[in-house]
């Protein structure tokens, strides 16, 4: 399977979280399916926060850029472009608001799911949740601007 | 120069972004002076999200701990311990907003400052900002929580 960040351009596939070639990244990688994106990470050991539970900074670097990956692919969707299979478009993050509605349990793996509120000509709006063995943990709001075309965007 | 973190207890002193017995986090040392808390950061080359610029869940991550620093810090003060000096007490993340104002360049040292809003009995409001080489790039608003006594907080 292959994922939105597979179809970046590799002028922008250096991100720490989602660049498949920062060698030290995270590399989220996320799937575009029916209007939603899915992800799925399991958190390294030294992720925590306290001893059985994930760092939010980590939370919230997956769901930065899971956000944006389902931000281009909402735009991309909207203008008629094919997810996962053109190029996929670059956007930013003007601002990300995460809840911690629960502690994170490590050592398992994490499922992000994540959709479009809204699609602007520049502007999307995202939300996103993160599950652990089917019980949500966080909830992401996230404000993505694309990146104008001489920028990759 | 000691950090607030280096008076964290040391079962909770693992955390991802700033426990000091974390051999692959990101230390991030927060000190206490009149009210603020300031911390200095100096980003990984693959801290990126594009050539040039920091990634932002990054960002995310170092308000994050940073905050939490703060927190427990303007806490202290308010009971009469001593930031510092009294072992550091320890909240966790309730919620992060990030705005990222710019993007922040790489390869400079980050300054974040973070001062209380509101201190209650267990939750406190903290504003953070960020800056490189002068310029604000991105600002937080964090929603910290004192963990209950028997969890070390």
């Amino acid at each position: 399977m292959t994922s939105l960040q597979d179809f970046y351009p590799d002028s922008y596939a250096h991100c720490h979280g989602c660049g498949r070639l920062n060698a030290h990244g995270l590399h989220v990688q996320s799937e575009w399916r029916d209007g939603e994106a899915t992800a799925h990470f399991s958190p390294a050991p030294y992720h925590l926060s306290m001893p059985g539970f994930v760092y939010g900074g980590l939370i919230a670097s997956l769901i930065d850029c899971h956000a944006m990956a389902t931000a281009a692919a909402a735009s991309m969707a909207a203008a008629g472009e094919v997810p996962g299979v053109d190029t996929t478009w670059r956007f930013v993050t003007a601002s990300l608001h995460v809840d911690y509605l629960r502690p994170t349990p490590i050592g398992v793996e994490l499922v992000l799911r994540a959709h479009a509120t809204e699609v602007g000509a520049r502007k999307v709006l995202v939300e996103a949740s993160v599950t652990a063995e089917g019980v949500e943990c966080a909830r992401g709001r996230v404000t993505a601007v694309r990146l104008p075309a001489h920028m990759g965007g």
